[in-house]
């Protein structure tokens, strides 16, 4: 393990960080709160950067291994520094609660601990909101726009960060694809932002959800959630969110007027038909239950939800407890099936679950005609073996790590539809669950040690297993 | 498709089941209740037989897709037939219930529609637990045994019965492979019995009892399934159980005196390791919730249920929905994980989840070293690469299937425990789950529909998966 560039990237990401402080300092400015909180903050990030990156490590190159543990680390740095506002501005004085929502912000989960969210300073919804578009597209893959690196370390960076089962490189040089990347994020988080503040959303409002709409994050900064917003104000919110969870090659495709390109990206339209599908089954069973006077708005709440839960937001009209037993079973299918590889959004991928359905079907093919040799095809092109070995390796880990923590915050004895969709939820990064933790509930009545392990979970998923996993490998620490 | 091998091995194996239907009438004329149900699914069974047996099909050779086919139609075929009784002797009068309880018999599963078995006639008790009986070792590995075929075709035959991730061929022959297995099994069924008997238990339920064990099935003779049964029958039970779930070359390794190679098999061992850990943290769970007064008691009942759900039994001696959350969540997790491949036993198996592991570890050691070159070992032998993807798509299509199933029994409104656990109670072949469907509750209660969908779902468990899927393929049924 190559030590000194590792230490050296956390104190960078540090240093980002302190400077990120400036957005809810602004927020606190306009409102008349305190600045301290993320004055504090942004000195005590100054600090440690200032330490770590005293001298450039002398092997300016950054290995695979050293990749995966910079970047574990790096997120860990930020929930134990990001969470400051939190304590400083005395919103919580738990450091279970603080760590949990800091997580919960920069994994893009949007689970939280706070019953009442009114009650907390202007300044530090903003931080929450704006810790989700940070931790959306990645610190990291921020640090890559704007630092000169090597080639290599780049790539080995991007790789750990950014989620999908390959790297999503969109041009050959990993530098011009991170600044691409974050502006297509820019100019789409401000279309959003302007179209709702056009519907007459107030512009505080508008820009934390589309913080968290383009993060698929879920803060939401009203008690209720979505629900209080008109009805074209959620539709541009539904669409909004769908937009975030598409695979940004698409968006890249699209700008550089290659439309065959974008059309045949086979993970989009999947992601868009496990969409309308599950917008159809789910307003038919609502109708059906006689939920809903009209069907216009059982459609409209059914597409809202279907789009906050794949993309892993979690934002939410209506309590979704009250909703019979086959749209509650969609929604939790959405929670693990997640967005595109390549978006902002959590959870297993369209992607993965296309691949190991593309597997599934040669393994048929060669049960009837076992001498058959073939390969499994993906937007045309061959697929790489060892992606698809590595993606069923993936799904393995993925589920032991779920019935663990299961396992263990079942201790807090509450009925199985909480203790499942809590984990689901972090794990997925998506936000609320059923029961207890549903969308009009929060995470507060939790145990302290299930806090801390829905906030590992929420880390796990988001940096998707390896990362985080390496760090409690052997092997990651020997010499070479 | 070669049909006319398919047709006649439909015909043989209806000729077995009719032949068998002497065990059930036995013990109707022992206790003086009518041979008819029996007598009438005999001639049913000789008359299809006869028709399809006609001619010895000029083809002797048997490829992969017609022993999938064939395997996956005997089994239908066996389910429709082998639900005459129930219907002759008027013991329910519907066709989802007769076929549920069938399916349930001869895949070993053990979940009924009877909410008092007591008052069913003796034979029909015993016709119930002898499909168990025939089921577990497989009625296509009993032709195997007994009906000569050349080599390719037994192969064919036995891959597509027997579980687990790689043809478990004990010898080179696979009529001798077949015959071993019988041989063994039938020895250790006897052993049981005789040791049951010795222990004061009736003969009847002593014979009941031991065939459900060792096809590990779970239907029971009794209304409070096995909580009346003596101490020490239920400690002899636990054992005979956990007996079954072995892979049976483990036993022959121990006839022929290789030791050595017998506690070499890592599924064997890690099948062990996971027995005592889970009934360490249930009984702990136990004692702590207070829910026995003598740590002996709750020990014993820990290991009998941990013993009765992961060889995918399915016998109770209490009613663990009035278990603490950890010690329900450990079952659950128990029933996915199943017994040893090449044992009677269902679920995912043991050696597919370890192989799993090793495959991630791989990719642990891949993602720290990108140019590394590692096979997996298993048992010190190099895996073959093409078992390693055939068990990743195996795993993501069972999972397909449980929630694809998960969502139409949610159609029946019940709470999401039962829903969940119905499914993966009967998928995975062990009989009762929680809540309504829970061990001391049955399966009467949930409609046509899901009592349908829980039979298919049984019958693709019981042949992983497969056999079945192929079916439903195109070309499957194309020319060649």
């Amino acid at each position: 393990m190559e030590t000194a560039i590792v230490i050296y990237i956390i104190g960078l990401a540090l240093a980002i960080e302190g400077v990120l402080m400036a957005v809810p300092a602004l927020c606190a400015l306009v409102y008349g709160e305190s600045l301290m909180p993320f004055l504090w903050t942004a000195i005590i990030c100054f600090l440690i950067a200032l330490a770590f990156t005293r001298k450039r490590p002398d092997s300016g190159f950054l290995f695979s291994r050293e990749g995966y543990v910079a970047t574990a680390l790096t997120w860990i740095a930020l929930a134990f520094t990001g969470m400051l506002p939190f304590l400083f501005s005395g919103s919580t004085t738990s450091l279970a609660d603080a760590v949990f929502e800091t997580v919960s912000g920069y994994t893009t989960t949007g689970s939280s601990i706070f019953p009442a969210v009114e009650e907390l300073p202007k300044s530090i919804l903003m931080w929450r909101s704006f810790m989700h578009w940070i931790g959306g597209m990645g610190i990291l893959v921020f640090m890559l726009a704007i630092v000169p690196f090597s080639g290599g370390t780049q790539m080995n960076i991007m790789r750990a960060e950014s989620p999908g089962p390959s790297i999503s490189k969109i041009v050959p040089r990993a530098q011009d694809s991170a600044a691409i990347l974050y502006k297509i994020y820019t100019v789409m988080t401000a279309g959003l932002i302007i179209t709702l503040v056009a519907l007459r959303m107030p512009v505080f409002d508008a820009i934390c959800i589309s913080f968290g709409a383009a993060g698929t994050g879920g803060f939401s900064v009203l008690n209720t959630g979505c629900a209080t917003y008109t009805v074209a104000q959620q539709i541009v919110i539904t669409v909004g969110m769908a937009a975030f969870g598409v695979n940004f090659s698409f968006y890249y495709f699209l700008t550089i007027r290659k439309l065959g390109l974008a059309i045949a990206m086979e993970e989009v339209r999947w992601y868009f038909i496990i969409i309308f599908a599950a917008i159809a089954l789910i307003s038919v069973d609502l109708i059906r239950a006689g939920l809903y006077a009209s069907g216009a708005m059982a459609v409209k709440d059914a597409a809202f939800h279907v789009s906050s839960i794949i993309t892993t937001t979690g934002y939410a009209t209506t309590d979704c407890n009250l909703w019979p037993n086959l749209s509650q079973g969609i929604l939790i299918l959405l929670m693990f099936i997640g967005a595109c590889s390549g978006s902002t959004g959590g959870g297993i991928k369209v992607s993965r679950l296309l691949i190991m359905a593309k597997a599934y079907k040669r393994e048929l093919a060669v049960a009837l005609h076992p001498n058959i040799i073939k390969k499994v095809h993906m937007d045309g092109k061959a697929m790489d073996e060892n992606v698809l070995r590595n993606t069923g390796a993936y799904l393995f880990i993925y589920f032991v790590i779920f019935t663990a923590s299961v396992l263990i915050v079942s201790l807090d004895g509450f009925d199985w539809l909480t203790t499942f969709t809590s984990v689901a939820s972090t794990y997925n990064n998506i936000g609320p669950g059923f029961g207890v933790v549903g969308t009009m509930g929060n995470f507060s009545e939790l145990s302290d040690l299930s806090k801390w392990v829905l906030s590992l979970d929420m880390l796990i998923g988001r940096l998707e297993i390896f990362p985080i996993m390496l760090l409690f490998t052997k092997n990651t620490w020997r010499r070479f």
